[in-house]
């Protein structure tokens, strides 16, 4: 599958330079400048290789980090395998206490497999894109090669990985079957007999695995190259770091690959004003200096919110296009622009017994709404915010102690703020 | 292969007084009460498992006190699986360094269980015995079986293995196959649905794996019986207890099952004067009372060499026939008893300049023989023993600082006391 035509590859800096922006780990940079260097040579592109868990198709731009890189090797014309982890989604956890693995079925995997793809050629170049599966290997497998990959692995090297010697410290049992992935996912590199690995910073050490078991299987050992795992949108600034949850369905504070336009922009619009140059950082195409460019007009009072539409555009038109970016600007700007908060926002304190006070309450008591069965149905009908959030929860409680801001009615909008009191 | 015909199984506590003979640990006994009740209720015997390492098919009498175990389950009229770890013993070590597993051919396997089963059929009933082989079932395992066998167990319970405690503590390696194993040889019970397993103390864990993974595949879980290790000739007595290494062929200190009547009857008769009862609990047919008897006997002041000589006959008899024991005997106290030292033994102190003399040379200057040629050629042609037993090595060394008894020729035999100066 390998292009076998002479490609000119740039000068090795040139692509250093570019591989290596947002990368965390690299093992090892002198062996990746030679091997680029002997790429040119040759004309042979590198083989990258990402490997991805099909029981989790739903992609989100945390995903993306990793794919934009592979993408980048993609464009300087090296070759890119995405390796669907078809075997062990297929035997899953077979304690069953592991939500992560699922048994699939193959037609399942092979479901999951395209929707996967269909969403990384969002980013992937899907004609340099070669998709294998790793039960090609792994299915025939006899229990004696098993046994031999186990050989090349002590128990105490495992315990090295964080999440091991955790629990092993703790108590908390580790099934012998987790240590046997790391070495399978190794396996696949034996396989395929790839240059390097790309993987989020949490594989380090199932990458390194892979390196390891190649030099003893006789192969040329991978490189290893980690990008960083995104924060989610609700990430915040603190001490000059980005804190906060990893990006992440679970979190619920993800931006979907094949979310809608606008919802994409508004979920943009939402991230910190600092954390969104980490979102540059890593997800833009805009260069280095472009980024700091702006980073500079914002610390000479450049409205944020401009410079989160400029990324917000980048990301829609990349994962659909400029018409769809400039549409979602300006329908964002229209629905939630002129939703802003008006000068004159009444403002109600209002008590309650418990710890928290019912919302269709607090709607009634405020006046916003005749009844509280009016507020329940408002609330479920879709009518009603709180801290520019949408509410459908005809039960939502507001918690005592805090503030509020309710917005009501979608035409002719009411604001009010609500403090509960103590 | 199991006997269809009902059977008269002797009551269950006559069963239980002789199968809990000499045995160390029994899981659990309650079980085994019931399941021998049951087995005479429907007439149908117990299935009895030993598994054995056709990497090492020379059998010794310590052996013989396993197999004497399982003959009496045979006896009684149960039902007898010999087991190959055929499969064990074609992977081998795949890390080379145990000297233990080293990789055998098919062909290979096959010889050595022919050898292991001819030797053991010494003492079992060679048509109540079923070989099998683990090969029928873990060469036709997928990964994904091994998986799931893997998943059954914890990292931690597999490190309670004292020996596995031991490595992983010091920080000497363990590598991961050697955790596999265990678990296969636990999952040959799986595939056997056998009612018990029996196997010496140091398999005891490996035994218990087997009784839990038969539970998780939701089998019947076997019952565990372990009998002792015996010790090897050359052990002591030490504060009431057997001091010494386990029998075996590494330590030299054995009596193989194959060895000829005469060296059988020699080396029990090396036994220590008390050791030897040990010998007569695991492997006499002999009653407690009787071996009781004996014991009265001596405290009495009767010559230990006459009850060593018993037991040499029994053994003899055992593994030859009684013909053969009774001829042993003779020919031992004619060759050795009639050999006894003389009373006017010369001695001779000789010096060396190195830490140890040249035999030949030590025969030479004792004037036992004309020129150290001769002395070689004597000890190389079987004439000369050095404390009592033949050495043929004819760079045989003496070392400094200890006191030896030479003997040369046969016929007209010479003595000698030679002590080698510091």
């Amino acid at each position: 599958m390998h292009a076998a035509l002479p490609m000119a590859f740039p000068p090795v800096p040139e692509q250093m330079a570019l591989l290596t922006r947002g990368a965390v780990d690299l093992h090892v940079k002198t062996e990746l400048e030679e091997r680029l260097e002997q790429s040119r040579k040759t004309g042979k592109p590198l083989v990258v290789k990402a490997g991805f868990d099909p029981t989790r198709p739903d992609l989100h731009i945390g995903h993306a980090v990793l794919l934009a890189k592979m993408r980048q090797f993609q464009d300087l014309g090296h070759h890119a395998i995405l390796l669907v982890g078809e075997f062990t989604a297929m035997v899953g956890d077979p304690t069953g206490k592991s939500d992560a693995r699922p048994r699939l079925s193959r037609q399942e995997v092979q479901a999951s497999a395209k929707t996967y793809t269909e969403q990384a050629f969002k980013i992937l170049d899907r004609h340099k894109t070669e998709i294998r599966s790793n039960s090609e290997w792994l299915d025939t497998m006899t229990p004696a090669d098993v046994v031999e990959l186990m050989a090349k692995m002590t128990v105490s090297r495992m315990l090295e990985r964080k999440d091991f010697a955790a629990r092993f410290e703790d108590g908390r049992p580790i099934y012998q079957h987790e240590f046997l992935y790391p070495l399978l996912q190794g396996y696949d590199s034996v396989a395929l007999c790839n240059d390097i690995e790309l993987g989020g910073t949490d594989q380090l050490f199932n990458l390194l695995v892979g390196r390891d078991l190649m030099s003893k299987y006789g192969k040329r050992p991978q490189m290893v190259l980690t990008t960083p795992l995104l924060e989610g949108i609700d990430a915040k600034m603190e001490n000059g770091g980005v804190v906060g949850k990893k990006m992440s369905k679970s979190a619920d504070n993800f931006i979907g690959l094949t979310e809608a336009p606008l919802a994409m922009f508004r979920k943009v619009m939402q991230i910190d004003d600092e954390v969104i140059f980490r979102y540059f950082e890593l997800l833009s195409n805009k260069s280095n200096t472009e980024i700091n460019e702006l980073k500079t007009e914002k610390a000479a009072g450049r409205d944020p919110r401009e410079i989160k539409a400029i990324f917000g555009r980048e990301l829609v038109t990349l994962f659909h296009d400029e018409t769809a970016a400039i549409a979602a600007e300006a329908e964002f700007k229209n629905v939630y622009s002129a939703s802003a908060v008006p000068d004159n926002v009444p403002s109600f304190s209002l008590t309650t017994d418990g710890p928290t006070l019912w919302i269709a309450k607090a709607l009634s008591l405020a006046r916003l709404v005749k009844s509280t069965g009016e507020g329940k149905r408002l609330v479920e009908q879709g009518g009603v915010e709180v801290d520019r959030e949408r509410v459908t929860d005809g039960q939502f409680q507001l918690e005592r102690g805090k503030r509020y801001l309710l917005r009501v009615g979608s035409k002719n909008r009411r604001f009010a703020y609500i403090e509960i009191a103590r």
